[in-house]
């Protein structure tokens, strides 16, 4: 048995963890930490787990943490993993960061989008970028991974296959994604209210959201060069979900067949990834609570770009399932146990 | 490895059922009955199931189905599986009818509800109502098994203790339901589009709806007397989910720690039934996705009555989980096999 | 034209009033009070009022406020009203108070369920409740009218004729109502986040909502006795809407029309007051933005009880409308001035 | 008094019509034209209207209509119009065409886009494309108005001061818009059901929506050269609203201020148009059922790139409040008659 320690279980993505971990045969969890909640009863703080999960929560030390369990999910905001990491607690566990803190590489990047200084910026190099499908074996051996953020691993896998294989004019690629409200936490705040989110959309951080460089940065080792994006971010009256809807200019002229080709010769094998065939387009109710990411496309010949719509649960391939995925891959195990969620319809 | 049929997986309760048994270690579906859909790709009808089913949609041929399967589910309209059903079926394989068919004793009863002629009255004695936590020994035997509708699931787990150890007067008995859209069934009617469902709430069936005599005929049984009922559902915007709130005149004076006590006699070892902690009242939410029926009450003293609240997935425990737990009797297997869903929040 | 001042007018109800006031051709708006955003712009608060009202918030000066406007809607928690109010400023101008403070006679009875002390009981005895339909003389000669409450608005118009004419047993009247989420304000609150009431329903304040006895109260008035009733809110995935469902024992044998001939021999005037035909019952949807009461009910010969089914739109007929309504009797205008809002569907 | 008739009016558009004209003072509506419900009362079709309107639906004869009303308004599938007006109609009264059929001047177009023979083309050019802000002297002279779809006026009026002053490349505008259900129609169709569309989001009609070259069209006159964009529509679990992202690249270095500066020139004195203030982005629930669009923009100077957002509720500014606004153009009245309609929020 794997034990497993979480810091951050009471936010929507811990929720989620616990969740999934719950049904890994391999996996006990032994910490539920949550600094607003220590010493209350976690089913107390998320009610479907009564008689599931007797625990109390625990506070953030990591350092006492690390003792005891064989990996650290930290799913907190950002700048907290990396303020408590260090070599000693690396030494002895495995940690999956579920904030932003190891994602980027360059440093400069990181403080300039996320307005923090970064407290471990020695464990950037080391750190993984937990993108299975395009890291898994570097992921195997990591000791810290940063797992991808929610809007993109979504934009990021859409996109993937074109981007490597050069179809596509980076400089024109374009992300509307649309998500839904848990990837907006479960803090108290006025904009996140029902009567607030209900019957409504918008867009928001225009220009300014913090996912965009992320996803820049992948996309450009996919690529080759160096790639500026457009990321509009929009909030959808729904739980979860995230749909990307993605435009690009086509490099040369290709029929929906030879896209599709490409898009196999990377996912034809992937459990998790499923391209649409002709004429479906993602749905993200047809991945709720399951580890998959839907992709579908079109060309526009009128134009010449094609629309890549990508969609994934963003609180499972959006962050717990694929940190239970990177775990998996982390200690040994077949990538997806624990992750053979069927999707819940409706 | 157990064959199962369905006839009717196409409706929302038979998505259900294939959900779930999608990820039932003993089970194999080997048809997917659906005369709306004959020889379309499931996959097409419920596109969650995209490389998960790949098989085609079949007719409702139960005499053929019978020589295949040691078990079929009947997830279709009343009338269906008594048309169908005969003694050389029987002879062969197990049903679990998910329609109200056999779940009334009284034929007359049936018939004056449901304004149509029972094709199969001679079943009707030998029909098990396939709710476990009342009848389960009684299921492990049966050929034939009714499974209970989403409603009265609901609204007989809630009330059964109370009623079994007369606390409380059956005759002052109020149900008032609240049930997500997913109840209506997957049929094109204009009452169930979007816009006609969304910010709105209504009563509908008032008096008159279909799953009252089914209520009184269990809750009769318990409590040893005739039981008339008001039963009045309600229409909610979301997806899945019965709340029911019923009302009853105690019979005698009892402390909220004595109820408690009645509950516990009845449910402390129910894996499926959680009854809730003092101040805490069942939120659909919190079962979603689950086999679960959480139950909440209230004792008001200056009404002595008192308020018992009950929340279920009606398409998991009000339809497709609780077939599913029957089959399990039927079969001899762990009762919770398949069905340790853990409830997704949010 | 009047000059009306609004304390809490950041609130959901208060924006109400602002909305409907907008619209009014005699009124004007000189104050928008908001302790929690003074000095910011309204249309800042609420963007949907951008380039419709110009002005900034202010704060709570009642006293201010009096010697500037004819008339002062508190939109506020209870208390705040009692403790502000006072003889000066009553004789300068009128107060139409839509928190509970001045709803209840006695006050031992608010100071039970509001566990507030009240710090104005010399003008309880003044006070006019402001059920239109039925203390409409007493309104128009008011200084001081309590604004009924959402809940109590609903379910007393609902059963009003039925108890003035001795239909029904009141021992036996339970309400249960649903509610959509902007009865519960606009306070950054867990519990209101739109990922815990999406797709959830639940019932609070079980037994003791203190609706309840503001309700007794006037049913007590209509039928000439004390009553005491099982009173149950639920809270709905949507915004606006409340329904009660009421239950009561029939004291004779009545037929549906000579009920029907009961609604109408107080409601056939009332313009904002609907009784709807034979089989039809009220739906939150079909109220949406207007101060319309839907009333429908269903007599069940079977249990001898009369279902009564009354809708509203919570923020107006609930509140700000009938608040209006109020004003309009208060200044000897047209009852239905500036509430000629024709219901939004869908 | 303006005579005016719907064909089409128990649709969602129909209907919101009605509401409109119920409250303009200078109409009346004579006519209920409803091919489906010839005969029922308009008020059970929409009890939103019991108490409101008495009238029984008509079918949809526009001579016998022509002969008796100032103003058809054409609330229909596409063809339905082009294939009843003719001469004698239209030197009778004045039509308001809220399908497809006369927004298009090329009849190629329309025939390639729509997949239907045009039956009225000698009407095309007389027709004028009824979007206010930009054809309003045009409009007043009319006979004959085609009203703009619902995607069409946000998309075009959130981009057309830009694209009519140069500032963006007009090859390079790429609409992604998001709408609510009611723009699909009260159809009973299985993906408009509620729980299809609840917790879901999806794109549709990706590359190939009819909207399309109307966009096109509009954009291609006020930026004087053929405008080819991609135009990609989702439907989102709301009832009402569109939201339009619109992305180009600018063709000269311009601060937010000389943007804002652009958009107030053709709109500082819109009544219907508010663009937004710095840092402000339209959110579709401040213009729910009002007749505003709401815009606003962000510079991205690390893509060059401008982001536009429009926000309008479909079923008033693009479709019944427009149709109204151009009525009113029509008949020399107020511009805003009967549409000082204050946004609801929540």
């Amino acid at each position: 048995m794997i034990k497993a320690g979480i810091i951050g279980s009471t936010g929507y993505a811990g929720g989620e963890l616990v969740r999934i971990l719950s049904g890994h045969k391999d996996v006990e969890i032994k910490w539920y930490g949550s600094r607003s909640y220590i010493d209350q009863k976690y089913a107390d703080v998320y009610r479907n787990m009564f008689q599931i999960v007797d625990d109390v929560c625990m506070d953030d030390n990591m350092e006492k943490l690390a003792a005891q369990v064989d990996v650290i999910f930290t799913a907190t905001p950002q700048g907290l993993c990396a303020s408590l990491v260090n070599e000693e607690i690396l030494s002895q566990t495995k940690i999956i960061d579920l904030s932003a803190d190891f994602r980027l590489k360059d440093v400069k990047v990181y403080e300039e989008w996320y307005k923090i200084e970064h407290k471990a910026p020695q464990f950037i190099d080391e750190a993984v970028y937990g993108l299975c499908e395009v890291n898994r074996d570097a992921v195997r051996g990591a000791r810290l991974v940063a797992n991808p953020g929610c809007y993109t691993t979504c934009s990021i896998l859409t996109a993937y296959p074109l981007a490597k294989e050069g179809l596509i004019d980076m400089n024109t690629l374009i992300v509307d994604a649309k998500s839904g409200t848990s990837g907006a936490g479960r803090g108290a705040k006025l904009p996140n209210l029902y009567c607030e989110v209900n019957e409504n959309i918008k867009a928001y951080g225009v220009a300014v959201h913090r996912h965009t460089p992320e996803i820049e940065e992948q996309l450009g080792y996919a690529s080759g060069e160096k790639v500026t994006i457009n990321f509009t971010p929009h909030l959808v009256p729904m739980n979860r979900g995230i749909l990307a809807t993605e435009y690009a200019s086509l490099k040369k002229n290709v029929s929906w067949e030879e896209v599709k080709a490409v898009y196999d010769k990377y996912y034809a094998d992937e459990k998790f990834v499923r391209v649409l065939e002709k004429g479906q387009y993602p749905e993200t109710k047809w991945v709720e609570g399951s580890n998959y990411v839907d992709i579908g496309f079109q060309i526009d010949p009128r134009t010449n770009r094609i629309i890549m719509m990508g969609a994934i649960d963003n609180l499972v391939k959006g962050a717990a399932g694929q940190a239970v995925q990177n775990m998996n891959l982390m200690f040994g195990l077949e990538e997806s146990e624990g992750l053979e969620l069927v999707p819940l319809f409706p």
